[in-house]
């Protein structure tokens, strides 16, 4: 078949496919889509994208997403924030999931992942060290392992837990209770979720 | 809420979520994938876009998308293609399409859209005028009016069929055939395929 586009569009195609859960006919569809837009807007995109890495750096303390030119995160250094409760989770976003709730006033810690043998994290990969040095400089009272409900966001629990207590660090932990979720039917709940449901039933 | 995320991650978010069909979720997703990406991919997809607008233009004749140094479409100044067979499309990807099932070997012309008086689309705003003139310079025999299968294709084609009449310009014109589609089982059929298909049914 001959080339029945022209070259920078394919490429726009190509790179554009490069992106998280974008097959061939959606990078079309966001190819053409710019290609129909002004070129100030598509600039703009483009711009935005090569200043991205620039801008963005990582909080050395809590490893949350921070401006370049910020030294720690405003979310640790907030005076009003509670530095003894620590909210341990696995990537930078899923502190935005939290702060949503407006129901959390502690810190976060963020792990960089989760320990999955099958893509080759295992522990060291993950900023645990680091979580164990703020257990002790912050006085830390509490962490919650707000890991994903996965089965590597599960083992990272676990082994987080296990973890600090033979290093002799005695803070409180908890985890992220697990039931069912807003909204749904008994009859569409999963086994594993209803399992959960029954262990943590709350006494009225 | 306090600033969560770094600005240019945010403006990333915001610049990625004008594409076609992606709510801030996925623009999350592909802003924070890039993060994660390294520098020289990201760049990469940048300049790709930045460069999009200016490596592309429309052929003079057909109105297919072609190579900014090109002068007219391949398919069209291709000795092999039928100049005497023109399929009538509405946007430059519909001719990949076509061209996907190697059994056409005519030439295309893109309409540039279809007949919308909701969306302020008149039929002065398609590449019609140049299709008249294609006919009349090719010697035309015969155009498929393969606009598509929705409300808008439907008047377009219905447009072109009398406004070609009109002109007093002899050609066949023909409409791609409605009906089942492969793999479709017929009790989940809507009424109005299945009625096409009745209507198109083919003796054997």
């Amino acid at each position: 078949m001959a080339q029945l586009l022209p070259a920078a569009l394919l490429r726009a195609i190509d790179e554009l496919g490069r992106l998280p859960g974008v097959g061939a006919r959606t990078a079309e569809r966001y190819a053409y889509f710019l290609l129909r837009s002004d070129t100030h807007t598509v600039n703009k995109l483009a711009s935005t994208l090569a200043n991205l890495h620039s801008g963005v750096k990582t909080c050395p303390i809590t490893f949350a997403l921070i401006d370049a030119d910020d030294d720690v995160s405003s979310l640790y250094s907030d005076s009003t924030r509670d530095k003894k409760l620590i909210a341990v989770v696995e990537e930078p976003l899923d502190i935005i999931a939290l702060e949503r709730t407006g129901q959390y006033n502690g810190t976060y810690h963020v792990l960089g992942g989760a320990i999955s043998p099958i893509d080759g994290v295992g522990p060291e990969q993950l900023h645990i060290p680091e979580l164990l040095k703020r257990l002790v400089d912050d006085d830390v009272e509490e962490i919650i392992i707000a890991t994903n409900a996965s089965v590597e966001g599960e083992s990272t629990a676990l082994f987080l837990q296990r973890h600090i207590q033979e290093q002799g660090i005695t803070v409180k932990m908890s985890r992220l209770a697990r039931g069912l979720p807003v909204g749904v039917d008994l009859e569409y709940a999963d086994q594993i979720t209803l399992t959960h449901a029954l262990e943590g039933r709350r006494i009225l």
